[in-house]
Protein backbone atom coordinates (compact mmCIF):
# COMPACT_ATOMS: atom_id res chain seq x y z
CA UNK A 1 0.00 0.00 0.00
CA UNK A 2 1.03 3.36 -1.22
CA UNK A 3 0.49 6.31 1.29
CA UNK A 4 0.37 9.79 0.70
CA UNK A 5 -0.25 13.31 2.02
CA UNK A 6 -1.95 15.79 -0.25
CA UNK A 7 -2.48 19.18 -0.55
CA UNK A 8 -6.11 19.52 -2.29
CA UNK A 9 -8.91 22.19 -2.01
CA UNK A 10 -6.47 24.01 0.56
CA UNK A 11 -6.13 21.44 3.52
CA UNK A 12 -3.94 18.49 3.80
CA UNK A 13 -5.24 14.97 3.63
CA UNK A 14 -3.69 11.41 3.99
CA UNK A 15 -4.47 9.36 1.01
CA UNK A 16 -3.99 5.97 -0.38
CA UNK A 17 -2.32 5.89 -3.88
CA UNK A 18 -4.15 3.16 -6.31
CA UNK A 19 -2.59 3.60 -9.99
CA UNK A 20 -2.95 7.03 -10.84
CA UNK A 21 -5.92 8.10 -8.26
CA UNK A 22 -5.67 9.08 -4.84
CA UNK A 23 -8.67 7.30 -2.41
CA UNK A 24 -8.46 10.14 0.50
CA UNK A 25 -8.60 8.41 3.84
CA UNK A 26 -10.67 9.70 6.86
CA UNK A 27 -8.26 9.85 9.22
CA UNK A 28 -4.29 10.09 9.22
CA UNK A 29 -2.91 6.38 9.18
CA UNK A 30 -1.54 5.69 12.54
CA UNK A 31 -4.50 3.99 13.69
CA UNK A 32 -7.88 2.21 12.26
CA UNK A 33 -8.36 4.06 8.99
CA UNK A 34 -10.40 3.77 6.12
CA UNK A 35 -11.57 6.03 2.67
CA UNK A 36 -13.43 8.39 2.84
CA UNK A 37 -14.93 7.97 -0.33
CA UNK A 38 -13.76 10.87 -2.13
CA UNK A 39 -11.36 10.07 -5.16
CA UNK A 40 -9.00 12.03 -6.78
CA UNK A 41 -6.76 11.74 -10.25
CA UNK A 42 -3.53 12.16 -9.08
CA UNK A 43 -2.54 14.86 -11.13
CA UNK A 44 -4.76 17.03 -9.51
CA UNK A 45 -3.60 16.74 -6.21
CA UNK A 46 -0.15 18.11 -4.78
CA UNK A 47 2.36 15.67 -2.77
CA UNK A 48 3.64 16.75 0.36
CA UNK A 49 5.59 15.25 3.12
CA UNK A 50 4.23 11.93 3.65
CA UNK A 51 4.68 12.50 7.12
CA UNK A 52 5.32 15.89 9.36
CA UNK A 53 7.94 13.74 12.09
CA UNK A 54 7.93 14.62 16.10
CA UNK A 55 11.70 13.60 15.25
CA UNK A 56 14.23 12.49 12.72
CA UNK A 57 16.54 10.32 13.92
CA UNK A 58 19.49 9.65 11.13
CA UNK A 59 22.52 6.84 11.48
CA UNK A 60 25.57 7.81 10.36
CA UNK A 61 28.17 5.47 8.64
CA UNK A 62 26.01 2.90 8.31
CA UNK A 63 27.59 1.90 4.13
CA UNK A 64 31.00 0.95 4.72
CA UNK A 65 31.90 2.43 1.16
CA UNK A 66 31.02 5.70 2.52
CA UNK A 67 32.70 5.17 5.64
CA UNK A 68 35.57 5.13 3.39
CA UNK A 69 34.89 8.15 1.54
CA UNK A 70 34.61 10.38 4.57
CA UNK A 71 38.27 8.78 5.34
CA UNK A 72 37.28 6.19 7.77
CA UNK A 73 38.43 2.41 7.55
CA UNK A 74 34.99 0.64 9.23
CA UNK A 75 31.85 1.36 10.54
CA UNK A 76 31.82 2.41 14.24
CA UNK A 77 30.97 -0.55 16.54
CA UNK A 78 27.16 1.13 17.93
CA UNK A 79 25.35 3.15 15.67
CA UNK A 80 26.14 6.57 15.37
CA UNK A 81 22.96 8.96 15.36
CA UNK A 82 21.92 12.73 15.37
CA UNK A 83 18.56 14.23 15.05
CA UNK A 84 17.88 16.63 12.43
CA UNK A 85 14.69 19.29 13.35
CA UNK A 86 11.31 18.83 12.09
CA UNK A 87 11.73 22.59 10.18
CA UNK A 88 14.05 20.99 7.81
CA UNK A 89 11.18 18.43 6.22
CA UNK A 90 10.11 19.76 2.86
CA UNK A 91 8.38 17.55 -0.02
CA UNK A 92 8.51 15.83 -3.50
CA UNK A 93 8.99 19.00 -5.96
CA UNK A 94 9.78 21.57 -3.37
CA UNK A 95 13.17 23.16 -3.68
CA UNK A 96 16.42 22.39 -1.35
CA UNK A 97 18.07 25.57 -0.57
CA UNK A 98 21.31 26.50 -0.23
CA UNK A 99 22.31 28.43 2.65
CA UNK A 100 25.17 31.51 2.84
CA UNK A 101 26.80 29.75 5.68
CA UNK A 102 28.17 26.87 3.13
CA UNK A 103 30.36 26.19 -0.22
CA UNK A 104 29.58 22.48 -0.20
CA UNK A 105 26.10 21.66 0.30
CA UNK A 106 25.58 17.84 -0.69
CA UNK A 107 23.21 15.11 -1.18
CA UNK A 108 22.72 12.00 0.56
CA UNK A 109 20.07 9.41 -0.38
CA UNK A 110 18.74 7.25 1.96
CA UNK A 111 15.93 4.63 2.87
CA UNK A 112 13.54 5.92 5.70
CA UNK A 113 11.73 4.23 8.04
CA UNK A 114 8.47 5.44 9.29
CA UNK A 115 7.06 4.73 12.57
CA UNK A 116 3.48 3.79 13.14
CA UNK A 117 3.19 3.26 16.83
CA UNK A 118 4.23 4.76 19.72
CA UNK A 119 7.05 2.12 20.76
CA UNK A 120 9.91 1.62 23.13
CA UNK A 121 12.54 -1.21 24.05
CA UNK A 122 11.16 -3.07 20.78
CA UNK A 123 13.34 -6.53 20.02
CA UNK A 124 14.39 -7.38 16.41
CA UNK A 125 11.84 -9.69 16.05
CA UNK A 126 8.87 -7.42 16.66
CA UNK A 127 10.28 -4.65 14.85
CA UNK A 128 7.70 -4.74 11.63
CA UNK A 129 4.69 -4.26 14.29
CA UNK A 130 6.10 -0.71 15.19
CA UNK A 131 6.59 0.48 11.54
CA UNK A 132 4.24 1.75 9.12
CA UNK A 133 6.38 1.63 6.28
CA UNK A 134 9.17 3.17 3.77
CA UNK A 135 9.92 6.41 2.43
CA UNK A 136 12.38 8.04 0.52
CA UNK A 137 14.95 10.83 1.89
CA UNK A 138 17.49 13.12 1.27
CA UNK A 139 19.91 13.76 4.25
CA UNK A 140 21.24 17.40 2.59
CA UNK A 141 24.50 17.84 4.49
CA UNK A 142 26.84 21.30 4.39
CA UNK A 143 29.60 19.32 4.35
CA UNK A 144 32.15 22.06 5.03
CA UNK A 145 30.42 22.80 7.93
CA UNK A 146 30.12 19.10 9.29
CA UNK A 147 33.80 18.80 9.19
CA UNK A 148 34.57 21.94 11.50
CA UNK A 149 31.83 21.86 13.65
CA UNK A 150 32.60 19.36 15.38
CA UNK A 151 28.64 18.19 15.93
CA UNK A 152 26.39 17.86 13.21
CA UNK A 153 23.24 20.21 14.54
CA UNK A 154 23.60 22.60 12.17
CA UNK A 155 25.58 20.99 9.18
CA UNK A 156 22.24 18.40 8.77
CA UNK A 157 19.69 21.46 10.14
CA UNK A 158 19.26 23.77 7.99
CA UNK A 159 15.89 24.66 6.59
CA UNK A 160 14.95 22.38 3.73
CA UNK A 161 17.72 19.83 4.22
CA UNK A 162 15.73 16.67 4.79
CA UNK A 163 13.46 15.82 1.70
CA UNK A 164 10.61 13.22 2.12
CA UNK A 165 8.87 11.13 -0.31
CA UNK A 166 7.00 10.77 -2.46
CA UNK A 167 5.18 8.80 0.01
CA UNK A 168 5.26 5.72 2.36
CA UNK A 169 5.35 2.41 0.70
CA UNK A 170 4.18 -0.17 3.19
CA UNK A 171 5.09 -3.60 1.62
CA UNK A 172 9.04 -3.26 0.38
CA UNK A 173 11.75 -5.29 0.34
CA UNK A 174 14.34 -3.44 1.96
CA UNK A 175 17.85 -5.80 1.08
CA UNK A 176 16.53 -6.17 -2.23
CA UNK A 177 15.86 -2.34 -2.65
CA UNK A 178 18.05 -0.12 -4.79
CA UNK A 179 19.41 2.99 -3.80
CA UNK A 180 20.06 5.62 -6.14
CA UNK A 181 20.56 9.12 -6.39
CA UNK A 182 20.83 10.93 -9.66
CA UNK A 183 22.03 14.51 -10.42
CA UNK A 184 20.66 16.30 -13.37
CA UNK A 185 19.68 12.44 -14.42
CA UNK A 186 23.24 11.31 -13.91
CA UNK A 187 23.95 8.38 -11.47
CA UNK A 188 26.03 9.76 -8.22
CA UNK A 189 25.01 6.83 -5.96
CA UNK A 190 24.25 3.48 -6.12
CA UNK A 191 23.80 0.49 -3.64
CA UNK A 192 21.06 -1.91 -2.47
CA UNK A 193 19.51 -2.04 1.19
CA UNK A 194 21.73 -5.59 1.81
CA UNK A 195 24.85 -3.20 1.68
CA UNK A 196 23.49 -1.66 5.10
CA UNK A 197 25.91 -2.00 7.53
CA UNK A 198 23.32 -2.48 10.09
CA UNK A 199 19.46 -3.34 8.88
CA UNK A 200 16.48 -0.73 9.44
CA UNK A 201 15.26 -3.73 12.04
CA UNK A 202 18.49 -3.43 14.17
CA UNK A 203 18.45 0.25 13.91
CA UNK A 204 15.33 0.49 14.64
CA UNK A 205 15.23 -1.68 17.67
CA UNK A 206 18.40 0.06 19.28
CA UNK A 207 17.24 3.28 18.65
CA UNK A 208 13.70 2.33 21.10
CA UNK A 209 15.94 1.03 23.60
CA UNK A 210 17.41 4.71 23.89
CA UNK A 211 14.35 6.74 23.04
CA UNK A 212 10.49 6.33 22.69
CA UNK A 213 9.54 6.62 19.20
CA UNK A 214 6.34 8.22 18.23
CA UNK A 215 3.85 7.56 15.43
CA UNK A 216 5.36 9.55 12.51
CA UNK A 217 8.56 9.66 13.50
CA UNK A 218 11.45 8.80 10.44
CA UNK A 219 14.46 7.39 11.29
CA UNK A 220 16.99 7.88 8.43
CA UNK A 221 19.05 4.53 8.01
CA UNK A 222 22.28 6.17 6.51
CA UNK A 223 23.86 6.75 2.80
CA UNK A 224 25.96 4.94 0.48
CA UNK A 225 29.13 6.32 -1.11
CA UNK A 226 29.23 8.72 -3.89
CA UNK A 227 27.99 11.61 -2.15
CA UNK A 228 28.63 14.88 -4.10
CA UNK A 229 27.92 18.60 -4.06
CA UNK A 230 24.78 20.48 -5.21
CA UNK A 231 24.20 23.51 -7.07
CA UNK A 232 21.43 26.03 -7.39
CA UNK A 233 19.41 24.83 -10.79
CA UNK A 234 20.54 21.56 -10.32
CA UNK A 235 17.56 18.65 -9.52
CA UNK A 236 18.47 15.99 -7.34
CA UNK A 237 16.39 12.81 -7.08
CA UNK A 238 16.75 9.75 -4.47
CA UNK A 239 14.93 6.45 -6.05
CA UNK A 240 14.52 3.10 -3.95
CA UNK A 241 13.58 0.45 -5.55
CA UNK A 242 9.97 -0.63 -5.05
CA UNK A 243 9.16 2.82 -3.24
CA UNK A 244 9.70 5.22 -6.08
CA UNK A 245 11.55 8.37 -6.75
CA UNK A 246 11.96 11.77 -4.94
CA UNK A 247 12.75 14.92 -6.90
CA UNK A 248 14.13 18.46 -5.38
CA UNK A 249 15.54 21.17 -7.09
CA UNK A 250 17.94 23.34 -5.86
CA UNK A 251 18.45 27.14 -5.10
CA UNK A 252 19.79 29.52 -3.88
CA UNK A 253 18.46 31.44 -0.54
CA UNK A 254 16.75 34.53 -2.32
CA UNK B 1 5.34 36.94 34.40
CA UNK B 2 5.48 33.41 35.41
CA UNK B 3 4.22 30.91 33.04
CA UNK B 4 3.11 27.48 34.29
CA UNK B 5 1.72 24.57 32.42
CA UNK B 6 -0.47 22.16 34.93
CA UNK B 7 -1.98 19.15 35.23
CA UNK B 8 -5.40 19.49 36.74
CA UNK B 9 -8.71 18.20 37.13
CA UNK B 10 -7.77 15.47 34.28
CA UNK B 11 -6.38 17.66 31.87
CA UNK B 12 -2.73 20.16 30.80
CA UNK B 13 -3.60 24.16 31.19
CA UNK B 14 -1.39 26.98 31.05
CA UNK B 15 -1.44 29.29 33.66
CA UNK B 16 0.07 32.38 35.29
CA UNK B 17 1.35 32.24 38.57
CA UNK B 18 0.54 34.88 40.92
CA UNK B 19 2.25 34.60 44.59
CA UNK B 20 0.80 30.61 45.88
CA UNK B 21 -2.31 31.20 43.20
CA UNK B 22 -2.70 30.07 39.50
CA UNK B 23 -4.63 31.70 37.34
CA UNK B 24 -5.84 29.96 34.30
CA UNK B 25 -5.38 30.78 30.65
CA UNK B 26 -7.67 30.61 27.86
CA UNK B 27 -5.38 29.40 25.48
CA UNK B 28 -1.51 28.75 25.40
CA UNK B 29 0.83 31.55 26.15
CA UNK B 30 2.06 32.09 22.06
CA UNK B 31 -0.65 34.66 21.38
CA UNK B 32 -3.73 36.97 22.45
CA UNK B 33 -4.19 35.08 25.85
CA UNK B 34 -5.60 36.23 28.92
CA UNK B 35 -7.31 34.51 32.22
CA UNK B 36 -10.24 32.30 31.90
CA UNK B 37 -11.13 33.58 35.31
CA UNK B 38 -10.03 30.13 36.87
CA UNK B 39 -8.10 30.68 40.10
CA UNK B 40 -6.39 27.50 41.98
CA UNK B 41 -4.29 26.96 44.77
CA UNK B 42 -0.66 26.11 43.45
CA UNK B 43 -0.47 23.19 45.69
CA UNK B 44 -3.81 21.77 43.98
CA UNK B 45 -2.08 21.50 40.93
CA UNK B 46 0.96 19.66 39.40
CA UNK B 47 3.28 21.47 37.39
CA UNK B 48 4.01 19.75 34.26
CA UNK B 49 7.63 20.55 32.08
CA UNK B 50 6.30 24.33 31.20
CA UNK B 51 6.50 23.30 27.01
CA UNK B 52 6.27 20.76 25.29
CA UNK B 53 8.85 22.04 22.12
CA UNK B 54 8.79 20.98 18.80
CA UNK B 55 12.57 20.88 18.87
CA UNK B 56 15.50 21.48 21.67
CA UNK B 57 18.38 22.88 20.41
CA UNK B 58 21.28 22.67 22.75
CA UNK B 59 24.49 24.49 22.80
CA UNK B 60 28.07 22.75 23.58
CA UNK B 61 31.25 24.81 24.93
CA UNK B 62 29.40 28.10 25.97
CA UNK B 63 31.23 28.51 29.25
CA UNK B 64 35.16 28.68 29.09
CA UNK B 65 35.23 26.47 33.06
CA UNK B 66 33.36 23.63 31.52
CA UNK B 67 35.38 23.32 28.30
CA UNK B 68 38.41 23.35 30.31
CA UNK B 69 37.02 20.88 32.87
CA UNK B 70 36.67 18.68 29.31
CA UNK B 71 39.55 18.87 28.65
CA UNK B 72 40.14 21.42 25.77
CA UNK B 73 41.26 25.04 25.81
CA UNK B 74 38.93 27.90 24.28
CA UNK B 75 35.61 28.00 23.01
CA UNK B 76 34.61 26.35 19.29
CA UNK B 77 34.94 29.54 16.96
CA UNK B 78 31.19 29.23 15.88
CA UNK B 79 28.34 28.27 18.16
CA UNK B 80 28.10 24.06 18.38
CA UNK B 81 24.81 23.25 18.48
CA UNK B 82 23.08 19.69 18.51
CA UNK B 83 19.46 18.59 18.86
CA UNK B 84 17.82 16.99 21.95
CA UNK B 85 14.34 14.91 21.39
CA UNK B 86 11.21 15.78 22.66
CA UNK B 87 11.03 12.51 24.06
CA UNK B 88 13.38 13.37 26.43
CA UNK B 89 11.62 16.85 28.04
CA UNK B 90 10.14 16.13 31.59
CA UNK B 91 8.84 18.14 34.43
CA UNK B 92 9.96 19.19 37.50
CA UNK B 93 9.32 16.47 40.35
CA UNK B 94 9.16 13.77 37.19
CA UNK B 95 12.39 11.18 37.97
CA UNK B 96 15.42 11.17 35.33
CA UNK B 97 15.96 7.28 34.30
CA UNK B 98 19.56 5.82 34.44
CA UNK B 99 19.82 4.10 30.87
CA UNK B 100 21.62 0.54 31.36
CA UNK B 101 23.94 1.51 28.56
CA UNK B 102 25.78 3.76 30.51
CA UNK B 103 27.51 3.75 33.72
CA UNK B 104 28.36 7.75 33.71
CA UNK B 105 25.29 9.67 33.66
CA UNK B 106 25.84 13.07 34.81
CA UNK B 107 24.15 16.66 35.69
CA UNK B 108 24.66 19.82 33.23
CA UNK B 109 22.38 22.75 34.72
CA UNK B 110 21.71 25.71 31.89
CA UNK B 111 19.30 28.68 31.52
CA UNK B 112 16.75 27.43 28.59
CA UNK B 113 15.37 30.23 26.17
CA UNK B 114 11.64 29.39 25.40
CA UNK B 115 10.77 30.86 22.10
CA UNK B 116 7.45 32.72 21.50
CA UNK B 117 7.20 33.20 17.99
CA UNK B 118 7.73 31.43 14.70
CA UNK B 119 11.02 33.34 13.60
CA UNK B 120 13.87 32.99 10.93
CA UNK B 121 16.69 35.13 10.53
CA UNK B 122 16.21 37.38 13.76
CA UNK B 123 18.96 40.47 14.18
CA UNK B 124 20.25 40.21 17.57
CA UNK B 125 18.89 43.43 18.39
CA UNK B 126 15.12 41.85 17.83
CA UNK B 127 15.75 38.63 19.60
CA UNK B 128 13.62 40.04 22.67
CA UNK B 129 10.66 40.04 20.66
CA UNK B 130 10.34 36.45 19.63
CA UNK B 131 11.37 35.50 22.98
CA UNK B 132 8.64 34.36 25.11
CA UNK B 133 10.76 33.39 28.38
CA UNK B 134 13.36 31.54 30.07
CA UNK B 135 13.05 28.53 31.91
CA UNK B 136 15.32 26.21 33.79
CA UNK B 137 16.88 23.03 32.34
CA UNK B 138 19.13 20.25 33.53
CA UNK B 139 21.26 18.68 29.86
CA UNK B 140 21.29 15.39 31.12
CA UNK B 141 23.99 13.60 29.22
CA UNK B 142 25.41 9.82 29.35
CA UNK B 143 28.71 10.90 29.82
CA UNK B 144 30.61 7.73 29.01
CA UNK B 145 28.63 7.62 25.97
CA UNK B 146 29.52 11.28 24.75
CA UNK B 147 32.94 10.40 24.58
CA UNK B 148 32.57 7.38 22.82
CA UNK B 149 30.17 7.85 20.07
CA UNK B 150 30.96 11.22 18.15
CA UNK B 151 27.45 12.44 17.54
CA UNK B 152 25.89 12.98 21.11
CA UNK B 153 22.09 12.14 20.21
CA UNK B 154 22.42 8.85 22.16
CA UNK B 155 23.97 10.38 25.38
CA UNK B 156 21.83 13.08 25.10
CA UNK B 157 18.65 11.88 24.01
CA UNK B 158 17.38 8.94 26.27
CA UNK B 159 14.07 9.83 27.94
CA UNK B 160 13.77 11.91 30.53
CA UNK B 161 17.45 13.53 29.73
CA UNK B 162 15.62 17.27 29.37
CA UNK B 163 14.01 18.09 32.64
CA UNK B 164 12.47 21.89 32.30
CA UNK B 165 11.20 23.99 34.50
CA UNK B 166 8.96 24.68 37.08
CA UNK B 167 7.77 27.98 34.84
CA UNK B 168 8.81 30.48 32.27
CA UNK B 169 9.86 33.92 33.66
CA UNK B 170 9.52 36.45 31.37
CA UNK B 171 11.38 39.35 33.06
CA UNK B 172 14.69 38.10 33.99
CA UNK B 173 18.29 39.73 33.70
CA UNK B 174 20.12 36.98 32.18
CA UNK B 175 23.51 38.61 32.66
CA UNK B 176 23.22 38.72 36.57
CA UNK B 177 21.35 35.27 36.70
CA UNK B 178 23.15 32.73 39.12
CA UNK B 179 23.00 29.50 37.71
CA UNK B 180 23.30 26.57 39.99
CA UNK B 181 23.23 22.95 40.13
CA UNK B 182 23.13 21.01 43.74
CA UNK B 183 23.21 17.09 44.35
CA UNK B 184 21.12 16.12 47.46
CA UNK B 185 21.48 19.87 48.65
CA UNK B 186 25.51 20.31 47.36
CA UNK B 187 26.89 22.79 45.29
CA UNK B 188 27.96 20.97 42.72
CA UNK B 189 27.81 23.89 39.65
CA UNK B 190 27.89 27.95 40.35
CA UNK B 191 27.82 30.42 37.37
CA UNK B 192 26.23 33.44 36.47
CA UNK B 193 24.72 34.18 32.83
CA UNK B 194 27.69 36.65 31.91
CA UNK B 195 30.17 33.85 32.21
CA UNK B 196 28.35 32.71 28.99
CA UNK B 197 30.91 33.21 26.08
CA UNK B 198 27.42 34.16 23.32
CA UNK B 199 24.64 35.45 25.22
CA UNK B 200 21.72 33.59 24.63
CA UNK B 201 20.79 37.16 22.23
CA UNK B 202 23.33 35.80 20.33
CA UNK B 203 22.91 32.73 20.07
CA UNK B 204 19.30 32.73 19.26
CA UNK B 205 19.68 34.78 16.35
CA UNK B 206 23.05 32.81 15.11
CA UNK B 207 20.54 29.45 15.33
CA UNK B 208 17.34 31.29 14.19
CA UNK B 209 20.32 32.23 10.44
CA UNK B 210 20.33 28.09 10.13
CA UNK B 211 16.66 27.25 10.92
CA UNK B 212 13.69 28.71 11.53
CA UNK B 213 12.43 28.47 15.08
CA UNK B 214 8.58 28.09 16.27
CA UNK B 215 6.36 28.56 19.12
CA UNK B 216 7.62 26.77 22.23
CA UNK B 217 10.92 25.62 20.83
CA UNK B 218 13.82 25.60 23.84
CA UNK B 219 17.41 26.74 23.34
CA UNK B 220 19.52 25.43 25.94
CA UNK B 221 22.77 27.62 26.49
CA UNK B 222 25.13 25.59 27.71
CA UNK B 223 26.60 24.38 31.62
CA UNK B 224 29.23 25.81 33.22
CA UNK B 225 32.20 23.90 35.38
CA UNK B 226 31.31 20.97 37.90
CA UNK B 227 29.22 18.76 36.02
CA UNK B 228 29.31 15.25 37.90
CA UNK B 229 27.23 11.89 37.96
CA UNK B 230 24.00 10.92 39.25
CA UNK B 231 23.60 7.96 40.85
CA UNK B 232 19.88 6.24 42.08
CA UNK B 233 18.40 8.00 44.86
CA UNK B 234 20.26 11.27 44.33
CA UNK B 235 18.00 14.62 44.07
CA UNK B 236 18.88 17.21 41.61
CA UNK B 237 18.52 20.67 41.43
CA UNK B 238 19.14 23.77 39.26
CA UNK B 239 18.39 26.68 40.18
CA UNK B 240 18.49 30.15 38.53
CA UNK B 241 18.15 33.22 39.70
CA UNK B 242 15.25 35.19 39.22
CA UNK B 243 13.13 32.57 37.65
CA UNK B 244 13.17 29.26 39.91
CA UNK B 245 14.23 25.67 41.30
CA UNK B 246 13.91 22.48 38.83
CA UNK B 247 14.11 19.74 40.82
CA UNK B 248 13.84 16.26 39.95
CA UNK B 249 14.83 12.47 41.60
CA UNK B 250 17.13 10.43 39.96
CA UNK B 251 15.67 6.42 39.61
CA UNK B 252 17.43 3.13 37.63
CA UNK B 253 15.16 2.53 34.82
CA UNK B 254 12.89 -0.58 36.39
Amino acid sequence: MRICRVSWDDDLHYGVIEGEAVALLTSHPFGAFEPDGRVLALEDVRLVAPVLPSKVIAVGKNYLDHVREMGGDAPPTEPMIFLKPSTSVIGPGDAIYLPWQSEQVEHEAEIAVVIGRLCRDVPEDLVDDVVLGYTCANDVTARDLQRTDGQWGRAKGFDSFCPLGPWIETDVDIDDAAVECRVNGEVRQSAVGADMVRSPRELVSWISSVMTLLPGDVILTGTPAGVSPLRAGDEVSVTIGGIGTLTNAVMDRG
